[in-house]
């Protein structure tokens, strides 16, 4: 996740969204001008670049990188399966703890 | 999630946009016009009503249901925590099967 702030180049969100990067630009420090493009369009895709902007406004400076990683993990499950999305991983790790439940009793 | 097609009262999720509630509204099955609002409120903050409407349009009409019921517990758990939504359950169950594996060799 290489920051393109003051580079020239517009970071990987502003690059897909087709706009001009500016300095304070929220998503720049999470998504690169090369590889950036295609992170960002599940995003778009799934939740909207207004509703993560808003989102990562709303969340300490800190804590951006994870949010931003958390929520490519869900847009990303939620491409791959559009009905169950991430929730598919939670119903089969809960199969397994209850799986090894069994085994052990 | 009692359909409202045609009683006459908008549905829970044009309750809470203000808007028109037609006889092919996708969201109308899924939310009531009673709990709906609050339902739909968590949803169109997370994902937006256009996104959500776009992925039910994706899917069979017979996974819509499961779809809503996914889509809503990612948009409860994102608003509960911003940072990890619901990756914050895949983690702890991912640890609890670490857990179990440790105990049981």
């Amino acid at each position: 996740m290489a920051a393109t702030v003051g580079t020239g180049s517009p970071c990987g969100a502003c690059k897909f969204l087709r706009r001009k990067c500016t300095p304070d630009c929220i998503f720049a420090p999470y998504f690169c001008s090369e590889q950036g493009p295609a992170r960002f369009a599940s995003i778009h895709k799934v939740f909207g670049a207004s509703n993560v902007s808003k989102l990562l406004h709303h969340v300490a400076v800190a804590d951006r990188c994870e949010t931003v990683v958390s929520i490519a993990y869900e847009a990303q499950a939620r491409i791959k399966d559009p009905v169950l999305g991430c929730v598919a991983h939670i119903f089969a790790l809960q199969q397994q703890v209850q799986t090894m439940r069994v085994i052990k009793s």
